[in-house]
C-alpha cells in the first residue's frame, strides 16, 4: 500500500461522543446490535479509565513507531490514537514522551494492537492506554506506514473518525455516521436497566422478569430433583 | 446430553466452608494432596477477594447465557456459581444485572470459564468473579444447557455441591464429602507454618529446617567454587 | 548437565546497581542498544515495585522447587533470585515461606519463568515478584538442577552476577561487567529526556524536534487531504 | 491424592467399541448429544489413524513418566492409554520404547495431554498418538501419580474403562455403560447421512432439505439485493 | 447489526482470478504492497491446495452454523466461502455434508476463522479448507448472522466479492476492483524472480545482486574476525 | 548492541556432526543430560527431514530480513542458518530465493524463530526448515542486526559454531567443543536401546526391565482391586 497521511477526517458531534463515553463499551456494543468490539486481549494499563473520542488511525510496521510521530500532528483535541500493526507484535511502541506530546495536542488516550512502556509514568500522568502487552522493547524508525486510513485493530475495522469507546470492559468502535443513533439507542437501553436492577435487587428472578419459563419448557428443559434421578433416566 | 436442572444438591457444613475460605486456595490444594485446582488462566477481576461456597454448576453453549438465568433460581445463600462452556469462549456472559440478582439470592461470587463484563460496577459492588477473560461481547439466549450436573471447569471436575475456594492464588475445588477432612488437614498444616515462618525469618535456612542436605548430596549435587571450575571439569 | 552449585559469582558495584534501579527497565534496555530484555509475559504480581540486584540463578525441573531451597543459601544482601525451568511450566514454585527466607537473607525479589503463589501475603510483605503466572499448584522436591550456572530465563540469557533490573515495564538483564558503562549511558540518556519532555509538553511536535520531516519525504510519504483523494489515485 | 493403581476396570463390549471406531469422533460426539470431546489442541502425530478402545488412565506429575511404566502392566489387548498431567506440560513423556512395550501388550494407541517424541519411529510403527505437543524433552522418574483413577484429560472427564474414540477430528470419550446406546444412535445417524449426502450432491440446498426457510424468516432474516440497499436502510 | 443476506456481489474477471491463483499468496501479497493477509494461524487441512475465487462472506455467532446453510445458496461456480465469527471460536462449524453441498454449487473451497471437522473425508473429496482449528465440536442453528456483508476474518477485512487467494503459505484478500492490477503486478514480479533464482543458484550473493553492501556499511555494519575481537572492543 | 558480522567461527569435526545427525534430537538431548533443546513450538515445514550442521547465527529486528542476506555470505558447506529475533514475530522472513542462495552455498537448512514462506517450493527443493510459523507476510530491509554472535533462539542459547541437530522431534543445540563427547555418549546410549527394544517387544515390562517395583513400593504406591476400594479407604 502506498504510504499516505490523510489530513481531513470526519468527526462525530462532541455531544454524542460524550454520551458514548458515559454509556461505556458494553452498552455501546449492545446498542450496535452486538458488533464493533475489539478482541478482549486489549487491556487497560490501569483500572478506572473511561473515554471516548474520534479515531486517528495508524498502520505501522511491527517494531517501528515512526508513523506514530507522524500521526500526532494530525491529532485534534478530543481524539484517540489507534495504532494497528501489519503483523502481531508486542514491542513497546509508545512511552511517556509520546504521551506527553499527545496530551499536549489534546489527545484523550491510546488504543494500540502492540505494546506500550513507561506504564508507571503514564499512570501518574492519567494517560489511559489499551494495549495487547506491556513491554520495554524499543522500536526503530525506519519504515513508512499510513495515517488515517482504514485499519483492522485487534480484530475490528476502524475508519478514521469513528468513535472509539474504551473502559475497563475493553474497546468498542462506533462508526462515525452512526454515533448519534447509537448514543440515543444506548441511552434508552441504559434507562431501562435501572428499573431492571431495582427489581432484581429485590429478589425477583430474571426467569420471571424476562418471562423465560415458557420458552425454556418449550425448548425441552427438564427439572429433576437429584442427580440420581438423571442417572436413573439415563 | 439431555438438558436438565437438578434442584437438590448436597452442601458441606457451613463451618467447614468457612475454615476453607480462611485457609485459602494454596493450603486447601495442598491438604488435598495437591489436587483439585482449576487452571491458572482463571484470574480474579480485582485483588483481595477470598471466598468459599457450595458450587451451583452450569454447562452452557459458548456465547449463550440463557442457563445462567436458570441457575440463579437454584442459588441459596452461601453458594458460588460455577459456569463451564462446551467449548472455549471469552464472551461476556455475565454482567452487573446478573450479579445484582445473584447477590440478592445470597450468592457469594462467580467462577466462569468464559468472559465477564461490567467489571467496574462489579468491583464497586464487591462482587468477586474469577474468569478467563474480561469482555464486553454480548451473548444470546437460544440454546439449552444444564444446571447442577458435573462439569469440567478450567480443567477441574466440579460436582454440584463441591466447595469452591477462591482467592488471589486462583480457584480450588474440594469434594463436598471431603470438606470436613480437608478443612481439618489444612488447619493443621497452617498451624505448622507459623513456626516455620518464624524460623525462616530469623535466618535459618530451609536446607537445615527441612534436613535436605543429605538427600541433595545422595542425589549427586556437587558444590564448586566458580564457573571456571565447572568448565574445567567439563 | 551435571547438577552443580557455584558458590562464588561476580557482582557489580552497588552504586551502579542503584543507578540502574533508578533508571528502570526501558532506559537500561535502550542504553544496552535495545538488548537484554526478558519476554513481556513476565509480569509483576503488584504494581509499583522497581528493583535492581545481582542475579543468583536457578535451573529447575518443571514442577520441582528443590533447587530454590538450595539457591537461597547462596543469596547475599542485594541479590535477586532468577529461576528458569527446563520446560515451560506455570506451577507455583515459590510462596510466602520461601519469600520470608529470601528476605531474611537480604534478597530483593524474585524473577521466575514459572508460577508463584501466596501473592496476597507477598504483596503485604512488599516482596516483589515477576512471574509468568500466579498458580497455587504445589511442587515436589525430587530432581536436582543447578544454581549459579548461565540460564535462559523468559528468552534472555542470564549469567550469575548479571544485574537484574525490574519494574512495571518488565525485566532487563545487564551483563555484570557492563553495569558501570550502561548505568552511565542510561543516566546520560535520562538527562536528555527531561528537556525533550518539556518541549513536547509545550506543544512542539516530535516531527520537528527530531527533524523527521525530510527523512519521511525522502522515504516517499505522501500527504493527501481526504480518503477520497487516495481512492482517486488508486 | 493417595497414589494408587486400580487393577480392575470395566470395559465395553468389543463389538460396540468396533462400531464406535468406525463411526469416528464427530458422529460419536453428536450421538452423545454433543458432549464428551477433548479440546482440539490434541492432534494426531500422523494423519489417517482411527481407533477406539478402553481407557487405561494415568495421572502424572509434569515432566515425569514413571507412572506410564506402571500403567502399561494394566493394559489389555484393545486398550488405549490416556495420560493426564497435574499441570500443563509439553515434555516428551512417551517415545518409541514405551510404544514398543504398549504395542506388545496389545495397546491400540496413546492419548496424552503432554508431549511425545520419536514421532518418526512411531509413525513407521503405525502406532497412533494424539498429543498436545511433539517434544524431545526428556522426563524424570521421581514422583508417584495414579493409574486407573478418573482424570480430566484435555478438558474431558475420563473414567477408567470409558471408550476412547480418536481419529483425524480429535478425541471423544464415550462413558463405558453408554457405549452400546451411543454406538446404536451413531449408527442410525450415519445411515441417515448417506441419503442427505446424495441429495446435497445433486444440488438440493440444505435450506430446503432441512426446511429452514420459515424459521429464518420468522427469526427476522432479511434479503436485500445489494450492500447499497443495506446502507440506505441504515 | 440487522441480520441480512445480500444477493448481488461484484466479482472479478475469471482470467484475473486464475492469474492470482497461479501467483499464489506470497506474490499476491507483495504485489499489493505487503497488505491483505489473514493471520498465519489459518492453516490448510491438507498440503498442496492452491485456489483463488470470489468471496461469499458469512458473519456467524460462535458455535452456530445456521448462516452457512444460508450462504451456500448465494454461491456461484468459482466462489470461495469465507466465514467470520463474532468471537473467537474453534467449533467444527463445517463438515463433509456442507462441503458436498458447496462443491455441488461450484464452490472452490472454504476459509473459516473457526473449526472444521470430517477432515479425512474432506481430504478425500479434495475439498480445500483453511481454518484456525480442526474440531469435532458440533454447532447449533439458533442465531442469525449475515451473508455478504463486509467482515473481518483472521485479522483481514473482506468485502463480498474480493478475491480470496489461498495456498500452503496462507490466505490473502485482493480487493475486487484491484484484481486486474494486482494480477498484472504480480505476474511482472514473478517474471523477475526466475532470473534472480538462476543467479542465486549459480552462487551469486544477494548482497551483490541487490547491491546491498554500500547501504549496510553506511548504516554502520562492522565486520570483525572473531567474537574475541568484539569482546575486546566492548 | 553494536551491529557486527563475525567472520570466523569454530566448527565441530564433520564426523561428529554426522553421528549427531544420525542419532537425532531426542538422543542428543539425553546425551547432554537433558539440556540444549529449543522450545517445541518450532516445527518442521515437512516431515522426515533430519540434519545436523554448524550454526551460523543471525539476530534480526522483527519483520526485517536484511541480515539474513548478510549471513548467507558467511555460510560454508554443512552449515545451518539459525535466525533469532529481538522480539516475537511470525513474519515470513525467508522464502525460496533465499533458500536457493543458501543451498548454493552448501547450507543444510534453516532454523528460524519467526515465519517462513514459499513452503511448497521449499518442500519440492527438499530444503528443510524448522520455524515457529508459516506466513506469507513480507519483510523490510531497513535495520541492522548481527551475524555470528551468541543468540537465544526459541529459548535455547546458540553460540556460533554450535552443532544444530534437527528432525521431526524438534531442534537441539550441541555446544561445539562438546560435539565429540556427546556424539560418543549418544552412540553408546543408542546401542543400549536396541536390546531394550527387543525385550520390550517380547512382552517384558519396563517395570521389570528397569527394576522399578521396589522403588515404587518404597515411595508408597498402593495397588487396589477397584475404584470402590479406593472410595472405601477415603
Amino acid at each position: 500500500m502506498k504510504p499516505v497521511v490523510i489530513r481531513e477526517i470526519p468527526r462525530a458531534a462532541p455531544g454524542d461522543i460524550d454520551v458514548l463515553a458515559r454509556l461505556g463499551v458494553s452498552t455501546s456494543h449492545e446498542a450496535m446490535g452486538r458488533t464493533g468490539l475489539m478482541k478482549p486481549y486489549l487491556r487497560p494499563i490501569y483500572p478506572g479509565a473511561a473515554i471516548a473520542g474520534s479515531a486517528v488511525t495508524v498502520l505501522a510496521q511491527p517494531g517501528d513507531n515512526w508513523m506514530i510521530h507522524v500521526a500526532i500532528e494530525q491529532i485534534r483535541p478530543g481524539d484517540v490514537l489507534v495504532v494497528a500493526c501489519t503483523a502481531d507484535n508486542t514491542d513497546g511502541m509508545f512511552g511517556d514522551l509520546l504521551a506527553t506530546s499527545l496530551q499536549a495536542r489534546g489527545g484523550r488516550g491510546l488504543v494500540i494492537d502492540a505494546g506500550v512502556r513507561d506504564v508507571r509514568v503514564l499512570t501518574e500522568m492519567a494517560f489511559p492506554v489499551w494495549s495487547r502487552a506491556i513491554s520495554a522493547k524499543g522500536t526503530v524508525k525506519a519504515t513508512l506506514g499510513s495515517v488515517n486510513v482504514p485499519v483492522v485493530c485487534a480484530g475490528a475495522l476502524v475508519n478514521p473518525g469513528d468513535v472509539i469507546v474504551a473502559d475497563d470492559d475493553g474497546v468498542a468502535v462506533v462508526p462515525c455516521r452512526q454515533a448519534a443513533a447509537i448514543a440515543a439507542k444506548g441511552a434508552a437501553r441504559e434507562a431501562g436497566e435501572a428499573e431492571k436492577r431495582r427489581r432484581l435487587a429485590s429478589g425477583e428472578l430474571g426467569l420471571d422478569m424476562y418471562s423465560m419459563r415458557e420458552g425454556l419448557a418449550k425448548a425441552g428443559l427438564v427439572y429433576l430433583d437429584t442427580l440420581a434421578d438423571l442417572e436413573r433416566e439415563g
